[in-house]
Formats: structure tokens, C-alpha cells, sequence
């Protein structure tokens, strides 16, 4: 079975040698001293490895099972999430009105990294409950924020997201679920949700559901939607349980991979709910979420993949197959360790080449999260809207390839599921899929956010590319980084100056290359990350610094992703300018 | 759960406009007329609907099961293994001296590559069969042949390879498993294999395992190794069974795929053995089958995606969601079908494309080694040397690719279990791995065919690819076919010199390109393929063809396939030139 170590070195080096956090104008960032934060993250890499690892192939094996109406989570979960809530990990960056530790967005990020790559599926019970303090917090009134609050930042209580219906996923504006207002101000709920992670458990004394329906009066499509709050259980005036809602667990689905995650069809059959924020305003509601919970999502997406790269390293340095092309390098052994091999090495070195850039993508867009919210910098909003879809889409599907090779690394053994490599592939999986799939994202990166504001985001992204660029001219030990940034960038703006002259009158042409920008500029944004990394590891190193072998290895690693990646920019730009005319040349039944 | 038809009206396309089969001058090929193939495919494929796939979600579920020291398969299987004996579709290119029907092994591959997309790990008991009928008749005594093979052909024995141990897989000069030879020229058979496929089941009356063993003398790593047939039951000299033989399943592996097959530790405590072939030659015997093994697994890689494809086509035609960017499109229902949209219409045309190039790659790849079997054509030989490593390679890992596209397509339906969707992603993955590892096929590629036979066959290949595009000289109808293989031919041409100019000071800069070559070659060969297959379609169109929607359906798609896929050669290129500088910059602790 895999084990889990967080690499919190390289943690405390973005923190603080590439975003300097403490550095920052950003409330609470003043706190975060290389000190304190390597205590919070040695701390959270203890739970992650030493409670949380060691459930997660129980919670693949066993799964949840819905018996007598009630779903019952893996053995061992509740012990662990009643240590998760007495070591304060799942309030983190909560209120501390609430009970909340009132930490940067950046801390949690860190820390919840290492829970995802322990246990992924179970971080999902108290992840849920997190969007739904911050949905209940930026929404409810102050009555609604005293009742749920204290009890969710606690994880007492959890809370799910209802959006998905047997008939519709992303498009929403074709729901069926009715809130028909009663004479109390309350609702009654009737309909049916599909995929609702942590729609039942045993973990907590109530679930408080958040579900989209329609109420009277909206008008058609998504504008008719209102967002409500429906507890498992009705929480009386003072606090305590009352009588059980008229919400149930009408299965649990048998999914391909987080097994341990409680994914259910809920059936609402006039429940009592609440409204929450304006009337007929549910998606704006559900929208101001979105762009923490898809960070989360592109978090997953590497966080399990670096769970898979420490089995494949481990592995690759201990299964002794075949000898070095260029001499025996294991002369005590039979065979020398498949590290020697340069295409077992070509595996880790993109794995490990991707993570860490995408380490670097995701703290930095949590730490543009912090400036929005803590600076209502709306230079900073305008940038992590921008970027959302693409640490989402690209993240989780280059998270996802990287498990693939971290399980191919394995060979055979690989795909015998009690190794635990192939969970680490069937739970990544599912980062592609939810919180909008990823062609989803790529149309609301080119649809949307390309355009938004006038492309003033988009215009400042290409000038902070231009300005680090310039910042290293004339430094000879950055060129191939430089070099290769500037000829991804240019590619990335020759995309959008095609979707540009073709958007208008054949937006077919400009969607067909939707996805391909996506990963475009999901490279140039870890080039952009890479080029950082490496001057930053240069001006360590110049510095006098005494960890010289990791310094040196990340400029090697950073070499090697700009050397052998950021040219896939120009095969996702040739895909763009050939349009749509073979996308869309087929009628439906000449496929 | 996902239907499957068979293609048969591309696969006669490949067989009669691509191929032209029938006007070969191999043997056997002359029968092979458009009527009679058309008759076995369409019998085929009505055995893969209505017999086989109906029993693949239930291989899924059911898996094998270990029960007093015998593997059960799963319900349903013996009733269809029964049917495909019946039929004669076990025996299909088996030689009629011991049964079979005599077709050339390119119609067994139209035929298998239905039978693995309607139930991949069923067709597993057979396929096995098939590659152990092949090492005897190859290099077995004439007893040996009259005693085996006209139960093996017939399926009332089946057959194994034993090659794995726990600790040595593709370097088997480790290989710990004993013979000892008898006063009566047998051996004693001694070790544990693992990952044996079909090592034990309820579906034949004898089990003919066919071992890799070192018997004394024959020196150190794979020289001391041997083949051997060690039986489940000894076989009387009337050909009755006798006594159990001290061969036993240690276990049935718990796979994240194929649970139909039964993969088992199988262990042999003194078995009864009878040398196959020359005493320490082995491994030469296991190579001879090596082509046609490897071949069958990249069959495997496309053939599942084709089963994923039509789900997924048929899932992107039925659900309603979301509405055509360019407008309304189905203005009767509630939302557009998801094929009206741009990326998913990208999805399916990836797979298409990928599908209908890998089958005529494949297919093509079949007449090659009939040709090099039945004419003992040495440049067939060399040809197909060179391209089973592509075959292998190439094929499944865009075969797997295509799958999660497939199940992507699904949205988070296809995550659930029971859609099947999983499945096929779950199943497609061991054809990375089995048979040669995909980095054991770019090594055997780029370490061994390109340089074998002083590169005649390398040469050969290239100026195929040049003698295509001049046929197709001043058509502009071909142009973007033959520009863009032109380019991808020069660049695959200058990743060979490059591996040529850095083998032999720095053998880690040519290894270190391995599988990019291996991709690069593979959409070469695809990009040939689309050419032909192009060219034939607009001789058909010339010629009047009445069918006129598929001939139009196959240029667009072909057209598709070099536009979007045949760029990926030139981002292979770069990171080929890249050397070995990023892959093995790195210490093993500096990971």
C-alpha cells in the first residue's frame, strides 16, 4: 500500500520563496512566517499521513452503504473526522465569529493538498461543508447565519450542493425540482437530486442541504432559480433537533472511483426549506462559490497525482528490472533499479515536473483569491475568474495523465488494485468530470472569460507574462526559460486573435478550439510558474542557500517542463486555426 | 448498459478498398472476395451483439472466483464459449490439419477485433489459446502437435503463457522458475508464475500451460531459459486425461479491469513437463509468437474504444442539453442534443478518427504478416517487425484515450458504474501494460527495429510513405492530406538521425525519445493510412459509388485526423531533440 509523506519543502518554497507571502499586503498574510506556517503544514502532513493514508484503501474496498434509509460511511471514518474537527483542520480559513480559525485561503490550500492526496474521498465530507458555510456566510441572513454556522464551521454538522437532476446537469435552466412558498415564509421542496456527495453519513447530527429549485414566478430557464436550505433534520428556535425533514436517500451510487465518498440520489417529497439570498437569484448565489470550489476541484486533480508520483518514485528506486544502457549501476544486485532507465525517468520527471508547477498555479490563485476577497482587489477577481477554468480543466486532466503513468510505472502490478495505484487513477478521474466538466470549462474560458471586462484580464495576464520575461534579460541561466515562455506566449495570443477574428461570424470555429486553448494556456501558465520557480531557486542559490540539491533540481526539473511541454503550444494552437470545418463537417448520422 | 454493433461496413472498406484483399497473391486471399467476407463479418457480428456483449457487464461485475482450489468464470460465460466453438469462430485461421477453418489471420483480426469490443475478457480464454496453438505448431514434435492441437483448436483444451514471476517481469534472465530433467526425458517444473490470464477456469476440459523455465546448462539470464508444456491433466497415450498434475492456482487477482479473465498465481511444485522446442532456446520460441501477440493487444487498445465510441455517439444524440451556439437546433424539445456542440463534436471526432486509422493500421499490419507466413516475404517480415511495436504501443495508449474521451462524453453519468462507461476505461488500461509495457515497446522500437537489418525496413518504410504522396502529386484534393505527411515523415526522419548522431556516444539522448519516436512513428503510420484510405474513398466517388455519405464522412474525417493529430509530430520532435539532459539531470534523491 502507498504511503503519503507531504513534501511541505516544496510547500514553504512557494510559499515563501516564490508567492513571499508574509510579505504581502493581504489581511492575515503578515502572520504567515516561514516559522508558522512549516508548523501548520508539519502538523497537517502528521494527520494526512498518519490518520488519513491509512483509510483511504478502506474506503475504496468498502465503500458506503445505504442500509434502512441511513448510509454508513468506511470503518475508521468517524474516528478520523472527530480528529480532523479536534485538531481544528476542517476551520481552517473559517470565521472566527464562527468558530473559525480565520486563516488565508492560501493555508488551506496547502493543508487541504495533503488531505486530498491522503484521503481524497474522505476530505469530501467536510470540502462540501465548507462551500456550504461559504454559500450560507456571503448569503444568509443573520438568523440563518446563527443557526448553521457554528454547527457547520464545527463539523457537527455538514452540508452538500444540490444542483444535478436525473435530466440535467450543466444546463440547469432545465430543473424540475418546485419550492412552493408556504404561509410561514419557509418552502416545500419536491424533486429529485442526482450526485450529491455526502447526501447522507454518519458523521455528523445533520446535514444541512443547499438545493437549487424553482420557486413561482421567475420566468423560464435558469432565471426562474432560488437556492434554499434544507436540514436533514429541522432545527428547532434554541438550537437543538427537531422533527426529521421530509428528505431521503434514495440510492448511492456505485461509482468508478472515491469510493469512500457518499455520492447519493436525494429525494425531496415537500421538504421544508429556506430561502437563501434573494429570491429567483439561486445561480448568482451558487456563481459566487464557484471559483474556490473549482480551485478545489484542480487541487484534487494534482494533489492525488502527487500521491501516485511518491508510489512510482518508491517503486521506481526499489524494483530492480533490466540494467542501465550505459553500465551496471547495481553491481551488488541481480538488476539495477528501474530509475536508471530513461523512460521510466521520462515518466517521473513529467509527473514530478507537472506537480510542482501546478503546486505553484494553485497557491498562487489562492493567493489572488485572498487579495479579492481581503482587498476587494478586483484586479485580482478579474485574474483568478480568468484563471479558474484553466487550473480546473487543465490541472485535473494532466492530474489525471499523471496518475496513469505513476500506475504504468508499476507495470503489472499497477493494475491489481491492492497495490493501491489503480484508486489513485479511478479517484482522479472523477476531478474531470464534476463541478462543470471540463469541456464545460474550456467553453467558459473562451465563451466567457476571454472576453470578460473587455479583455482587461486577459490583456494583464499577457503583460505580467511580458514583464517577467523582461525582468530576466540579459540573465543567460534563464533563457530557456524566457525563450520558451515567450514563443508559448505569443502562440497563446495568436489563439485568441483567431477566436477574435472568427468569433463573430462562426463561433463554431472558435469553440472547436476551445479545449485546446484551455491547455494552452494551462502551459504557458506553468511556464509562467516554472520561470518564477527558477529564478527564484537561482536567487536561493546566489543567496548562499545550504539545500543546494533542491535548488539545482528545480531549475533541472523547470528546464525539463519547459524543454519538453510548453511545445505542446504549438500543436494546441495548429488545432485551433484549423477551426471548425472538420469538427463540424459530419451531419449527426454520418458518424 | 452500451450496445455494440459491429463496423462491418468500414471493415470491408479496409479489406477490399484499402487493402484490396482479394487481388492479393498471398494464399488464401483469392477466396477472400467481398461477398464471402461480408457473409463472416456480418455472422461475426451478429455473435459479438447478441452472444458476447450482453455477458461483458456481467464479467465486470461477477469477476472470477477462486473456490475449492478452481477458478468459476462468471454466469453465462460456458453457454457463449460453447456457442463460439459451435460456430468454428475458435478456430477461425487455425490449420485445417487439426481443424481449423484455414483464413488468412487478417480476417481473424476483422473478426477479433469485434469479439474484444463486444467483451474483451471473454475473448481472453481464446486468445490465449490461439498464441499457445501458434508455440506448438511452431516448435513442437510431431507428437506433441498430433496429442495438442486438434483439442486446442477446437477449445475443448485451452492454453496459457507463463512468463511472469513477482519479482521479474520484462527482464526475464531473472527468472527463478526450475526444470529438471527426468530419466524419462520430462521435467520436473518448479516456481510461481504470476499474471497468468486463463490459468484456470470451468470452461475446458484441460488447461495446457506452456512454462518458461531454466533447465541446468544453459548459462546465466535468459540463455539458461527454456519452454515447457506442462498440462492441468497429463494426457494419456490414447489421449484420455490422467492424473492431475502438481500444478495449482495460488490466487485470482483482484484487477481494476478485465474481471471476466481470470488472471492467477499459478504454482507449479514439481510438475510434469515436456520441453517445446530446443532445450534453452526459449526465449526464441516466445519471440516467434511476438508479433502476432502484440499486434492482437494494440487490436485490443481500439477495439474497446470502438465499443466506448458508439456509446458515446449514442449518448451525445439522445440527451438534451444546452442549445447550439449558431442556434436552435432542435426547437421540439427542451434543449439541442449534445452532438450540436463544438467539443463534443471534437470528442467524437478524435475518436472517429483515431478508430477508423488505427483499424486499417491494424488490419494492413495483418496482411503483412500473412504475407510474411504464407509467401515467407522477408520484407513483410521486416516491415511488420518495425510496426508491431507502434501497433502495440501507439494503439492503446490512444485506445485508452479515446476511452476516457468516450466515458467523458458521458458527463458524470459516465462515472456510475453501472453505465458501463467505466468499464471500458477500466478494461483498456491493461493494454498499456500486458505484453510489453508501452516503454518496453518504444525501447524495442528505437533500441532494435530501427536499426535492424542495417535499417532496411525503416528505409522501405519511408519510401512508402514518399512513393504515396507522389502518386497523389497535382491532386489538390490530396494535398492536405500528402502536405501534412510530408511534413511528419521529414520529422520523423530527423528524429532518426537525431537518435543515429547521439546512440553511440550518449545511448540515454536516444532512449530518453523512446516513446515520443513511438508516438511520432504512430501518427505517421496513421497519417499513411488516412492518405490511402482518402484516395480510395475519392476513387469510389469517381467511380459512381452510390454510397456516396460514407465515401464524403471518411475524407472529413481523414482530413480531421491530419489537421488536428499529424501536428502532434512535430512537438514529439522537440522533446526527442531534447535529449537526455532534463530526463537524467536529476541524482534518484533529488526526486
Amino acid at each position: 500500500m502507498p504511503n503519503y509523506t507531504a513534501n511541505t519543502r516544496d510547500m514553504q518554497f512557494v510559499l515563501h520563496e516564490l508567492l513571499k507571502i508574509s510579505g504581502q499586503d493581504v489581511p492575515g498574510y503578515a502572520d504567515l512566517e516561514r516559522e508558522f506556517t512549516e508548523a501548520v503544514l508539519d502538523a497537517a502532513g502528521k494527520v494526512a499521513s498518519e490518520v488519513l493514508a491509512p483509510l483511504n484503501a478502506v474506503g475504496d474496498t468498502q465503500g458506503c452503504k445505504l442500509e434502512n434509509g441511513a448510509v454508513r460511511v468506511p470503518a475508521g471514518f468517524d474516528a478520523a473526522f472527530a480528529a480532523m474537527k479536534e485538531g481544528g483542520w476542517t476551520a481552517l480559513d473559517c470565521n472566527p465569529e464562527y468558530g473559525g480559525q480565520g486563516m488565508p485561503y492560501v493555508i488551506n490550500c496547502a493543508v487541504g493538498e495533503m488531505f486530498v492526496s491522503a484521503n481524497m474521498a474522505f476530505n469530501m465530507y467536510q470540502g462540501l461543508t465548507h462551500g456550504a458555510v461559504s454559500a450560507i456566510e456571503a448569503h444568509g441572513t443573520d438568523a440563518q447565519k446563527a443557526t448553521y454556522l457554528p454547527k457547520m464551521v464545527a463539523c457537527d454538522w455538514t452540508g452538500t450542493m444540490n444542483l444535478t437532476e436525473p435530466h440535467c446537469g450543466t444546463d440547469l435552466g432545465l430543473l424540475r425540482t418546485k419550492a412552493e412558498p408556504q404561509a410561514d415564509g419557509s418552502y416545500k421542496i419536491t424533486g429529485t437530486k442526482i450526485f450529491i456527495s455526502a447526501g447522507d453519513h454518519d458523521l455528523a447530527e445533520n446535514i444541512i442541504h443547499l438545493v437549487l429549485a424553482k420557486a413561482p414566478g421567475g420566468g423560464e430557464g435558469t432565471k426562474g432559480i432560488s437556492l434554499f436550505i434544507v436540514p436533514k433534520f429541522l432545527v428547532n428556535a434554541d438550537g437543538s433537533l427537531g422533527a426529521r425533514n421530509a428528505v431521503s436517500v434514495g440510492k448511492v451510487e456505485h461509482k468508478m472511483g472515491i469510493h469512500g465518498s457518499a455520492t447519493c440520489v436525494m429525494n425531496y417529497d415537500g421538504a421544508t426549506g429556506y430561502l437563501l439570498g434573494d429570491l429567483h437569484k439561486g445561480m448568482r448565489a451558487m456563481f459566487t462559490m464557484m471559483n474556490e470550489a473549482r480551485l478545489g476541484v484542480g487541487l484534487q486533480g494534482y494533489a492525488v497525482a502527487e500521491a501516485a508520483y511518491q508510489a512510482a518514485l518508491a517503486y521506481a528506486k526499489d524494483r530492480l528490472q533490466g540494467r542501465a544502457v550505459t553500465g551496471v549501476a547495481n553491481p551488488a544486485g541481480p538488476a539495477d533499479p528501474l530509475i536508471v532507465h530513461p523512460d521510466i525517468r521520462r515518466a517521473l520527471m513529467d509527473q514530478k515536473s507537472f506537480l510542482e508547477g501546478a503546486r505553484a498555479f494553485t497557491f498562487w490563485g489562492a493567493t489572488l483569491i485572498d487579495r479579492a476577497h481581503g482587498l476587494q482587489d478586483a484586479e485580482a477577481e478579474g485574474l483568478i475568474s480568468l484563471m479558474t477554468p484553466v487550473i480546473k480543466g487543465f490541472l485535473t486532466d494532466k492530474g489525471f495523465e499523471a496518475c496513469v503513468q505513476a500506475q504504468q510505472v508499476w507495470g503489472g502490478h499497477g493494475y491489481i488494485e491492492e497495490q493501491g495505484m489503480s484508486q489513485f487513477v479511478r479517484d482522479a478521474r472523477i476531478t474531470m468530470i464534476y463541478e462543470g466538466a471540463n469541456g464545460v470549462q474550456a467553453l467558459d474560458l473562451v465563451g466567457r472569460k476571454l472576453a470578460a471586462e473587455g479583455g482587461k484580464p486577459l490583456m494583464g495576464f499577457f503583460e505580467m507574462v511580458k514583464a517577467e520575461c523582461k525582468a530576466h534579460d540579459g540573465d543567460e541561466r534563464m533563457k530557456p526559460f524566457t525563450d520558451a515562455l515567450k514563443v508559448a506566449s505569443k502562440q497563446m495570443q495568436a489563439a485568441g486573435m483567431f477566436f477574435l477574428q472568427n468569433a463573430a461570424k462562426n463561433p463554431d470555429a472558435a469553440l472547436s478550439g476551445s479545449y485546446d486553448f484551455m491547455h494552452l494556456m494551462g502551459h504557458v501558465c506553468l511556464g509562467l510558474m516554472w520561470t518564477r520557480m527558477a529564478a527564484a531557486a537561482h536567487a536561493a542559490l546566489d543567496g548562499g542557500a545550504s539545500d543546494r540539491a533542491f535548488y539545482e533540481a528545480k531549475i533541472t526539473t523547470g528546464r525539463y517542463y519547459m524543454a519538453r511541454h510548453l511545445p505542446a503550444c504549438g500543436l494546441h494552437l495548429a488545432r485551433i486555426e484549423s477551426g471548425s470545418e472538420g469538427v463540424m463537417g459530419l451531419s449527426a448520422d454520418q458518424f
